[in-house]
């Protein structure tokens, strides 16, 4: 059993301080600057950017190659507005546009862009998941 | 700017049922069954199973091979037999192992397994960062 929490994102990088230029580009602020890592607090829980090399030794396979896209991070706004803005956002940042936001099947609205070194982010508006006030989300009940 | 979030968490998965049966045995309960896509409270969070290829074509390159392991999820505990429960709990709902829980150079204990799809969480213990009542992690001032 394990509780149903992440409490730590890790997003293994190429170049250190090019990616912490993009996500400081993006409005992010970091915590205090450490070796060969960097931090971002968010709601509950942790952003960090690491070594790509350095990622895959810790992860006991040194020298593997690891891959982006399979696992991706949204960011919910409440209007389609909000969306644009995040995402046009990262587009002066340096962001690669994967899909501009557009209307979606599920009613909602939503676009792709990937960081410098591939990450995937989501920038989405769900018109039936009402964020909360700090901006977490809590699945309305029934859901 | 974009704010210092992330509210949904999505992996991309080859067989939702087989992906759903795993994350299950680990503990985890999911919201109403949804066709074609599982849903996970967490907190202020929300953790998604999403098939791979309608993964890469709601990015927008429908056909793109995804990739895994440059990004990676952790879940801390506060004591390090937490943490090898985690990790023990995890093969034995069929994770690999890529690295046994261990005493690491920055203090900590730290373990990384890799779930069906190749997707990798790490279980660690910080010993300089305590956890929240709820689970969640704020970082402690000055960090």
């Amino acid at each position: 059993m394990t509780p149903q929490r992440v409490t730590l994102i890790t997003l293994g990088v190429r170049d250190l301080p090019r990616s912490r230029a993009f996500y400081e580009a993006m409005g992010w602020r970091p915590t205090r600057p450490q070796d060969g890592v960097v931090f971002y607090q968010m709601h509950g829980a942790v952003l960090a950017l690491f070594g790509l090399s350095d990622l895959a030794e810790d992860q006991g396979r040194a020298g593997a190659a690891l891959g982006t896209g399979a696992m991706t991070l949204a960011q919910n706004f409440t209007t389609e507005a909000d969306v644009d803005a995040a995402y046009e956002a990262a587009l002066r940042a340096g962001a690669s546009g994967l899909k501009a936001p557009r209307k979606v099947f599920w009613g909602g609205y939503s676009g792709y862009y990937a960081d410098p070194d591939g990450h995937v982010w989501e920038v989405a508006m769900n018109p039936f998941w009402p964020l909360s006030a700090d901006g977490s989300l809590t699945l309305p009940e029934g859901e």
